[in-house]
C-alpha cells in the first residue's frame, strides 16, 4: 500500500476508535529482475489470455513496495500501538525507528528457527503461524519455497515449540475460528490469538462477493498452499488456475510479479462471475465460521473461550 | 503381520496385563499388478543398488496381507477390547464379525468426509488424524495421494470439524506429546487422544537405535509427508532417499511394494550405521518428547494435562 494511503487509512481508523490497533506491513525483498523467467511465466499463462480474449500486453509489471522510508515516516507520525510485519522484518534502521516511535512490534514465524531469529532481532511478540493459516505464509528464512511448504508445521506442533524457544509472548494464528480454537491455543501456551478468515465474512469487511461465496463453500480440504497466484506460498480456497498451474510451481516468477500477470485475467473472469483466477485467501478453519457483525462475533468468541476454559476444569 | 504372530503377540500382552488394550490392523487394498510400473520404480532405485553394492535381484516382491479371514478368526478368539483399523475398514463381513465378538472398533479419518464415512460404516470411535501425525496417513477416500497430501488438515482445523460432523466420540492424533497438546485436543472437542511418537522413545519400545537417534534430532520442520518409502503417504524424519526420490512421487508403485524394493538397501545402509533408506516414522511433535519409561511418561502426561485444565480456568 502506498504511504499516502497508509496515512489515510490510519486516520480513518482513528476517527472510528480511540482503542489501540495493529497496522500490518509486508517487508519482502524486491523481486529479482529475471526477464527470461518472467517471460516463461507469462507464456505459461498465455493460453488463458487467449481463452478469455484478453490482450497479452495488458498486464503491467506489478510493483508492490515493501515497508520503506516514506511508510516508516507515516508510522512515526501516527504511532499505532502495534505494528506487525510479514515476511520477516524491515531493515534494522527502519525497525529501530518504528520501535523508537513507541510501537510494539510483532512478526510471524512458521518455524522454530524463524521465531528465534525474530526474537533476536527485537520483536516484542512472535506470531506462531500454523500450517492451517489462510493467506501468505510468513516464511522468510527458507530459500526454497517448495521445500519449506512440504515441512510446514501444524499449529499443534508449532505453537508449544515456539513457546519453549522464545521468551517473548507468542500469539497463535491458523484455523482459530471459534472458542474451541482459542482455548486450544491458550492450552498450547499462546498468550493471544490472531483470527483472520472468521472476520472476512463480517459485513464490515471489504471482502468481495466472490471471495465471500468461496469462504461459504470452503472445507478444510478445499484449501491448499500455492505459489502460483503471487509468487509466494499462500493458503487459498482452490480454484481452476491453482489446480491447473500448481498448487506449487518451480517456474513461477518472484513475488509479487505473478499477481500482476494475473490481474487482467482475474478482472475478466470476475466480470463473468468467476473466481477461477482470483486469490481466494482462506484458512483451514473457514467452515467453522459464519457471517456475523464484527462486534457480536468478537463477543461470542470471548464467551465461547471462557466457557470452554471452565468446562475443561470441571 | 501374519495371523499366527498376531495370536502370539496378543497372548504375550494378556500375560503382561489384565487391562483392556487396542490392537491395530492395516486394511489396505492389495497392490494392483502393474509390472511396468514396478520395473520403472526398481529402475529408479538401481543407482542406489549399484552405489551400495547390493544385488538388484535380492529384493523380493513384498506381500503385506491386509486384515483377512485368518486374522479375524484370531481376533474373534482373543476378543481385545478395542480393534482399530488404518486405511479405512475391512470388508463388511469381516467388520461384522469383529463387532459381533464384542470389540469396540475405531478407525482414522484425515478429512471430514472420511469421518462421516467411518461413522456411517459402523465405527464406535473416529480418530481425527491431523496433518502433524507421524507414520502413515489413514487417507482412504482419495484416489490421488498427491492431491490428498496437499489438502491435509492440521489438527486445529480437523478435530473440531470432525467433532461437529459425527455423533460418535472423537480421539485426536498428531503432535500430541505433552500435557499442553492433550489439553488442546480436549479444548477442540476430542474425547481422548492417541499418542504415538512420544512412546517410541520409551525404553520398553522396540524402536531400533537408528530410529531413536533420528527422533532425538527431529524438529517439526525435519519431518515430511512422503510416499517413496512405502507407496502411501507417511510422515517421517527426512533422510537422503526421501530428499532425492521425493518427498512425493507420481512414479512410485502401489503400497507396500516400494518397501520390499527398499529392504536390501536399507539393510546394507543400516549395517553401516546409516538410516538413509529407513522409514524413520516421526510426528511433528517429536522434539517435545524425551526418553522416559512408559509408565512415568503416562503419569506425567495425565498430571500435566490436569494442571493445564486448572490453569486455563483460573
Amino acid at each position: 500500500m502506498p504511504h499516502d494511503r497508509v496515512a489515510k487509512t490510519i486516520g480513518e481508523l482513528r476517527a472510528l476508535t480511540d482503542k489501540p490497533f495493529n497496522v500490518n506491513f509486508f517487508c519482502h525483498a524486491r523481486p529479482k529482475v529475471d526477464a527470461e523467467r518472467e517471460e516463461r511465466w507469462q507464456g505459461r499463462l498465455s493460453p488463458y489470455y487467449d481463452e478469455l480474449g484478453v490482450d497479452r500486453h495488458s498486464a503491467s509489471r506489478l510493483d508492490l513496495p515493501p515497508f520503506d522510508d516514506a511508510t516508516c515516516t507515516v508510522v512515526e507520525k501516527a504511532r499505532p500501538a502495534v505494528v506487525s510485519f510479514h515476511f520477516g522484518l524491515p531493515e534494522p534502521a527502519l525497525l529501530a525507528r518504528v520501535k523508537a516511535a513507541g510501537c510494539r512490534v510483532m512478526s510471524s514465524a512458521t518455524t522454530v528457527a524463524e521465531a528465534i531469529w525474530l526474537e533476536a532481532h527485537g520483536v516484542d511478540v512472535v506470531i506462531a503461524q500454523g500450517y492451517e493459516a489462510g493467506g501468505h505464509r510468513a516464511t522468510f528464512l527458507a530459500t526454497d519455497f517448495n521445500e519449506a511448504v512440504s515441512s510446514q508445521s501444524g499449529g499443534l506442533a508449532l505453537i508449544p515449540q515456539v513457546v519453549d524457544a522464545v521468551r517473548v509472548p507468542v500469539v497463535a494464528a491458523g484455523a482459530i475460528a471459534d472458542g474451541r480454537g482459542i482455548a486450544a491455543a491458550f492450552a498450547l501456551g499462546a498468550a493471544g490469538v490472531q483470527i483472520g478468515t472468521a472476520y472476512l465474512l463480517c459485513p464490515e469487511a471489504a471482502t468481495p462477493p466472490l471471495h465471500r461465496d468461496a469462504l461459504g463453500h470452503a472445507r478444510p480440504d478445499t484449501t491448499v498452499l500455492t505459489n502460483v497466484l503471487t509468487g509466494r506460498p499462500a493458503r487459498v480456497h482452490t480454484n481452476r488456475f491453482v489446480r491447473e498451474a500448481g498448487p506449487m510451481s518451480d517456474a513461477v516468477s518472484d513475488f509479487p510479479l505473478p499477481l500482476g500477470v494475473l490481474t487482467p485475467l482475474r478482472a475478466k473472469a470476475e466480470d463473468r462471475g468467476s473466481g477461477a483466477f482470483s486469490p481466494l485467501y482462506a484458512g483451514q478453519g473457514s467452515s467453522l465460521t459464519k457471517e456475523q457483525p464484527a462486534e457480536s462475533l468478537t463477543r461470542r468468541l470471548v464467551q465461547e473461550a471462557e466457557r470452554r476454559f471452565q468446562q475443561l476444569a470441571s
